[in-house]
């Protein structure tokens, strides 16, 4: 057997590690016998010289097989699993999974609460009353065969490979690298059991990685590492130069996505909803992208979609009276609303710095044990390009100490690019790799 | 004060730490406070961006003060220390030595037991019976006052930085970096108290660095050290295509050195010899080259060097007589010839193979606490290019166990590339760096 230390060296110098090399290093690290001032070494190393396909694919299955792999098996049908690499507003799940569902397609989802400025799809549930993401495997099972749609928490034992193989990277300075992120992803996403997976890789401000040729070869990675693993995989690269709809905090996107429910959610929210939607629509009843789309808008529009997410609320233990009249939702005591500090266009958002706003504003944690203001945020009045004249409401924030209202807007004032020009016109949806 | 996590990524994205960053990162490594995976992650960044001049100078220094820096003013005139990066047969400092305190440039030498295949200096002393390298300070500027020169062993609290991060290297795969051995090397020679100092850099397959360009580049940042450190540098590029002379091994490489003392050195071992210790004295008297050299050759001819020589081994408790009559040095029980297998010219001699040769006939130590063998080695009988024929000993082993002759053998058989054609002729000084 190799010793550790050569393979560092064959990466070091760009050459390729064997599946049982791999493999070797992956429980190695698990069982303590690789120790962390090696495996680091080799994180910093695979960050400059990469990971072949091979290396990638068997990286992440290694780190897969570190935990236990869900069954979704005693649900029938083709379970399609949709994942967001971070975006800011983005509440695309509480509607892609109503309309799916609505369709026939069985969405068994577990979520990770994770760390973020704006709190997880879990987190954005929970900030609705009485509403469970803690369901047994059992109680799990059981509603999506009742209401057609189930989104849980995730169990703590999914790839406990990456966990470890993380919390370094986040102390070692290897966090950003292209193939580190993307088996970090995908070894969480073969573990939850669905049959095909769907990514939204998200590109620009407010994304986490925001050049657009990263974000492609990242797309490009994942669907390598899907389709290797034997699962269908399609990513589309959704353009996040400013926050999706109008809602960040997670009580305020579920007002939105409430709203969207019911056929009023801002343009740019519903077309990203609608491809998502038709892509897993197509991916699990294998029919084409454009039929699919169809029958997402007519599951929208007919009404059906909002039955299925007041089923999943109820099934979950959500207050459905808040969901009929979403006022009743928990409100925050404060509110400061952020005008425009001249005539022009907005040109540019920070994206990004919309969403460490919103965190300052107590939307998100930081640390995993924090505590999470299920009414704070923001409301965006304008979107990218609008026209504003001085004086015009831009922004109010959400809050509950004037303290934190008063660092979110000295953040919030960076955020904004005020010009005589409007930006260039740009796509929402770039690309989808398959 | 900026976390390490964020000094190993600015490194990563090939950007410059400050002094203080660098001090606080060597620090912070001695006293426990940044960690082992942390530092490996950081060395591997380094060894991919490298260090600017003024991290390497930074680094080097730091590394230096993490212990004691010898004081040698207690000696007058000029110290200059001189250091090999490492060669096969490389007697040097036996004969550089006495020369250069026979032209009264004072040598005050501490070196280093380290591991390797052939030994280090000290341990070449030490094969001579009776020779003392433990000399207390007191007994080590008494000797240099009385005999001009002591070679003493070096104590272990020098550099303590640079054993802790060289050990960390080994097992981490980043011990190749041209800035990381030029600041292991650079800072126990700085720390050693010298006021010049002379660098060997060995380049070619019996050096630690083969590439010409690398040498090159390493010899150019040593010296760039150690101007900045304010000590007159210089670094001489030698070839080690072949091994130094005809001798490998502690015991025959002091037979030659007593040889060459004697004014009946081999042509290569006399160039490489004149030629450093014309850099000895020339930096030390501060005279030009050529009249360094020429007191050089006037110091071997006329016999003083040789009467430094043997004052050093009195003053250090060596058996003189073994000088006087080398036959009588300690004699491997078992030799074995190697013979030319065919006709041709030596068109390769693979160095490092030798070295290794040398080692598994008991030569050298690959661990600390190793027992070296002082008479085993390889004597050669042929130089790179010479013409021979099948069944001309080629070259023999001194080793004390038969099996032990076998499996150097063995090695030693891959060492010999015999041609039709003689090899390029190539200097052996090939620059010299200041």
């Amino acid at each position: 057997m190799k010793r550790f230390v050569d393979m560092i060296h064959t990466k070091k110098l760009g050459g390729e590690l064997s599946e049982t090399e791999i493999n070797e290093m992956i429980q190695g690290y698990c069982d303590g016998s690789i120790p962390d001032y090696q495996m680091s070494a080799m994180l910093m190393a695979i960050c400059f010289t990469g990971l072949t396909d091979r290396e990638l694919t068997a990286m992440t299955l290694a780190m897969r097989d570190s935990g236990s792999v869900n069954d979704l098996s005693p649900i029938s049908g083709i379970k399609v699993d949709k994942h967001s690499t971070g975006g800011v507003g983005d509440k695309t799940t509480l509607i892609i999974g109503p309309i799916a569902a609505a369709c026939k397609i069985p969405v068994a989802k577990m979520s990770g609460r994770g760390l973020g400025f704006t709190g997880g799809t879990v987190d954005k549930l929970e900030s609705i009353p009485g509403f469970r993401t803690d369901l047994s495997i059992t109680e799990f099972f059981q509603a999506v065969r009742s209401a057609g749609i189930c989104l849980n928490g995730q169990t703590d034992d999914l790839a406990p490979a990456d966990k470890r193989i993380y919390a370094l990277r986040d102390v070692t300075g290897t966090v950003e690298s292209i193939p580190l992120i993307a088996a970090s992803i995908m070894s969480k996403k073969l573990a939850s059991g669905s049959d095909k997976i769907l990514l939204d890789v998200t590109t620009g401000s407010g994304a986490f990685i925001k050049d657009y040729g990263q974000s492609l070869e990242l797309a490009k990675k994942m669907v390598t590492i899907g389709t290797n693993a034997g699962k269908e995989t399609v990513a589309q690269l959704t353009s996040m130069e400013e926050p999706l709809g109008f809602a960040i905090g997670n009580n305020l996107e579920v007002k939105e996505a409430i709203a969207a429910l019911h056929g009023e959610g801002p343009d740019d929210l519903m077309t990203v909803c609608y491809t998502l939607a038709a892509h897993m629509i197509s991916l699990g009843k294998e029919i084409p992208f454009e039929q699919a789309e169809c029958e997402a808008r007519t599951a929208l529009e007919n009404g059906t979609a909002w039955e299925t997410f007041m089923a999943m609320v109820k099934q979950q233990g959500g207050d459905t009276a808040c969901m009929e009249n979403p006022d009743k939702l928990p409100c925050a005591p404060i509110r400061a609303d952020y005008r425009a500090e001249k005539d022009g266009y907005i040109a540019h958002m920070d994206t990004e710095g919309l969403g460490i706003t919103a965190g300052i504003l107590g939307a998100g944690r930081s640390k995993k044990e924090d505590a999470i203001d299920g009414s704070a945020g923001i409301v965006l009045h304008h979107k990218l390009g609008a026209h504003v004249c001085k004086g015009d409401k831009l922004a109010t924030l959400h809050t509950s100490k004037e303290a934190l209202a008063n660092a979110g807007m000295q953040k919030l004032r960076s955020c904004y690019t005020i010009s005589d020009e409007p930006p260039a016109p740009a796509a929402l949806i770039q690309d989808v790799v398959r």
